[in-house]
């Protein structure tokens, strides 16, 4: 039969995340019970929230157990089933995890989708028309809440929850900017995702010099902001808030990595009478079919066609997931398996 | 005729604010014109809010011009009148300023509010039934929306708005807990405001330790936190924050004084999906009849009897002021004038 590959968490972050905390391990796959289905995965997703996961203690979500195969999505083909629902051939999205192969109890409600890969690549629906998609659809739609006219910004506007957000934007007629760490990535931002403007927070070192920027970028203040980084960047943001603007909290990926970020001046809430909410995406399922049909069009229409950095191999995926957390993709970081 | 007295702003606070920013002044009140009425205040308001006008710069509203009366909201009594909705003696609750008298055009939308003084004290309208109870309200049930069995809790508890926050939640079904300095602010807090519980924040200097206190005064987590400090009272409320709680932020009183405070860790505001609003109560004038309803309602029947400190005569103001911010006063700070 089939051996499958995995990588397992080894150890924990200490404070840092490296290539020792993850391992490579194989084992053969057990032989498909009534009611399961058999995935090959194609693609894997890396994404920042895996770093939360890696930390022991209080989080949003469990941590990832020790020794365990690391939680990730995935897309693939389903090469056999026993269950009447799924055929072989199928492409499939799910949460295989860092392998080449998952067993999948069919039964398990959310657990396996059918997509159609007929108008939207199979690797789509881990980025632009996937839960990064509709983690920008979320956080813009139900807490940013924008309207024409607005301006709003988005740190790590390159990568694939960036694209999305701006693009969605885009279409309820606001100006959008993007911050964005390097002259290439800032132009891939407004050349190819179509931003009206993008800040390169590398060349503003401090939050005054980055505010400056802000400023020039953003005429009329800033609306609502779409927070992936914490640290500088949201303090900068901050001192350009509008009146009663939205911040929506989706990552604060300077915070993983050790000590905690501060927020320089939190009275600019109280002073700019501001909404600063978090979210996690994968609490509101009841959102995500309008919000993968809107993202699907988006992408059909050419509106949105964000870059895929693709590592190639399963061994390859923990120096990829390293690469990611420090901002070296353009685009959606995958894996191909 | 009658001569005014008022207090004017001298100079800015540097960054401490001190006596010598205030000055005492005199002057003749001119005759009434048609349309104006004469009222002459028995007691003069001190907010916090207040410190933050007396800066230069961008605050959520103007700054205090030099050389003007200190802005301060005043109840009275007509005592001469050229309008014809309001007769000699009629009881009126308005924005006199730091003054003994002042002049209103009677036609200025809100400028004026007779109120019954038969069933409230006049001096209630400077508090649980006038800008600081309104404010309490409009935290509460427009920010936290709490609900039964839900934990609120409150900094800055034993004054004005902090006694109004916990008679509104308690008549929601909320456990009610306070944060104050002193012993004899927590005693009040508990024995006459009827508050659950009230943590003296005095007797827990850094963060780790308000925090432990704060966990076991509130064994099921906090909901709603009504802010009125800012700091280490803030950072250690935060991480005894549950998932999806609600924090409304009234004032950061701690922030004043020169620099900025910050917030120990923002990334609290993804990890439990937190919502952090700003509001500041006059922008939602549309509430205050609802709200004003419901705080003379408790006051009537006497679930909401705060303490008053008051200081004698306009010049004891700068000081009580000053006090105010140090946290000098029990409950609601008026000048009787």
């Amino acid at each position: 039969m089939q051996e499958n590959q995995m990588i397992v968490l080894k150890s924990r972050p200490n404070p840092q995340a490296t290539v020792d905390n993850f391992e490579l391990k194989r084992a053969p796959i057990a032989p498909l019970q009534a009611g399961q289905v058999l995935v090959r995965h194609h693609y894997l997703s890396l994404d920042p929230y895996m770093r939360g996961r890696m930390n022991e203690g209080k989080s949003y979500a469990a941590a990832q157990a020790l020794g365990e195969v690391m939680i990730g999505g995935t897309v693939g083909e389903v090469v056999q089933s026993e269950h009447a629902g799924y055929a072989v051939g199928d492409s499939v999205v799910g949460m295989g995890g860092w392998q080449l192969y998952s067993v999948v109890n069919g039964d398990t409600p959310g657990a396996l989708h059918k997509v159609d890969v007929q108008h939207v690549p199979i690797s789509a629906y881990l980025g632009a028309v996937g839960m990064p998609g509709v983690t920008a659809w979320w956080g813009l739609v139900r807490i940013i809440e924008p309207k024409a006219g607005e301006t709003v910004v988005v740190s790590a506007a390159a990568g694939a929850v960036g694209s999305a957000l701006g693009a969605l934007a885009k279409a309820r007629g606001c100006r959008v900017v993007g911050i964005a760490g390097g002259a290439a990535k800032c132009a891939y931002v407004e050349k190819e995702l179509g931003f009206d403007a993008c800040v390169d927070y590398k060349a503003h070192r401090d939050v005054d010099a980055l505010s400056r920027a802000l400023k020039a970028a953003c005429p009329n203040g800033i609306d609502g902001y779409f927070e992936n980084v914490g640290g500088v960047v949201t303090d900068a943001v901050m001192r350009r808030m509008n009146a009663f603007g939205r911040i929506a909290v989706c990552g604060m990926i300077s915070r993983y990595d050790g000590a905690a970020v501060v927020m320089a001046d939190p009275s600019l809430i109280l002073i700019n009478r501001l909404k600063v909410q978090g979210f996690i995406v994968s609490e509101h399922m009841q959102d995500w079919p309008a919000a993968l049909r809107e993202l699907a069009g988006l992408y059909i229409s050419g509106k949105l066609r964000p870059r895929e950095t693709i590592a190639e191999g399963l061994a390859a995926a923990p120096r990829a997931f390293l690469g990611l957390l420090k901002g070296e993709n353009l685009g959606k970081q995958l894996v191909r398996l």
